[in-house]
């Protein structure tokens, strides 16, 4: 029996640090701001969740979908709102599309990557992407029409245990 | 002297984990969001505490309400955004209350209840809501304009050690 | 040798609370929050960092600066939104300006400060304000356009860290 076997914190790595976002905005910028402290947690290796609840939910859907839900009342919010995270809208200054053009430029002569870029650098970076059940429901999103490589749908519950368990959470 | 007596924490149970949100937004969104985590974390027996401030504490007040404050200036304010639970607006897509009744419809359609009656729910499940005074003095509303069952006012001082001393805490 | 020597923790003074604002908005009630905790935390001795980004910046641009950036559509960025703690505006019912005056003319009467005056106390109270490197970038603000008294720019993994060693951290 060495000392290390009855200290077995010796031989360990450094607990990772946890990281939750709750993703409740569907807006260009607080997307943006979103997926930089998400891909670049996941780049610090810290165990990273994106809870993706309410509009954050309309980010994930895959970009070529014009319309989700199953009512006319689920398929008018979500034609009012095109879904996507290629179609973000700003929370102002939108300029019927303007100033989210204006922003990508700006960010490509910055160096500074699209949120739908960033989305799979997140991935990648083995983030973890997790629908919030509730609001699959309420808007009739079904799993086909999010993005590829996201978790199982979870409720308020399970976020509140993965906030509660985290260093840091912030609701964006 | 028994084994438990110097090892005090063999007999206690568990810690509660404590959550603290900060209520600062009177969207109905936002108050959906903040109802839907309050609720859920005092039904985990989390010691949960909502703060109440600036447009969230008009969600506070009594839905039969129409107009609070002194001045004229505290009056046009109050007037300008209707009190109450029940008359929160959606952040977009409002459509003259059209947003709202087709949101609350889909809400009923998949058992989703209303922030009103999460409200409820949490009060029974021990949440604390807690309205800032600072907001109370500006705005000129009285401790019998709220909802029954609210804690006192307090500071931002108070909520700022609820927070530091919280397991997670969310600005909404 | 004392004791106190073998176990330096009983001469130490209670380790501060650190508490972190990742200050994302540039609209009046928000920037008022901020300031309000920003300045409480600071005289409670926590060790309080903002970090400043996204429109949150516009709060921290000299307020006799008309505009800021380079090229025209950082100008016009820059111009559409007024920068300066001094011209925020609300995110609601602002009326060209006479939703702000009043809340002013409010806060004046019941004795709570500008967000501008709140700034300058929680600097001399300690607390950092620390603005966004890529925001800077992309909107084209120097260091000589913000207020006196910010400390070096860092990006979104130094604010993590911050955020992760804090008790506790808000998304504003």
């Amino acid at each position: 029996m060495t000392p290390a076997a009855s200290n077995p914190a010796v031989d360990e790595a450094p607990k990772p640090k946890k990281f939750v976002i709750i993703c409740y905005s569907g807006e260009l910028e607080k997307t943006w701001a979103t997926m930089i402290l998400a891909s670049t947690a996941g780049a610090m290796e810290m165990e990273t969740t994106v809870f993706v609840t309410f509009w954050g939910l309309q980010t994930f859907v895959k970009d070529r979908k014009r319309i989700t839900g199953e009512n006319w009342m689920q398929k008018m919010m979500s034609f009012m709102q095109r879904p996507g995270a290629s179609h973000r809208k700003l929370s102002k200054m939108n300029f019927m599309g303007m100033g989210p053009w204006m922003m990508f430029k700006l960010a490509k002569k910055y160096n500074v990557s699209k949120p739908k870029e960033l989305l799979e650098m997140a991935k990648e970076m083995g983030v973890h992407f997790v629908p919030c059940q509730m609001t699959m429901d309420m808007f009739g999103i079904k799993p086909d029409d999010l993005i590829e490589g996201m978790g199982e749908p979870i409720g308020a519950a399970t976020a509140l245990q993965l906030m509660t368990e985290a260093d840091a959470s912030l609701f964006i």
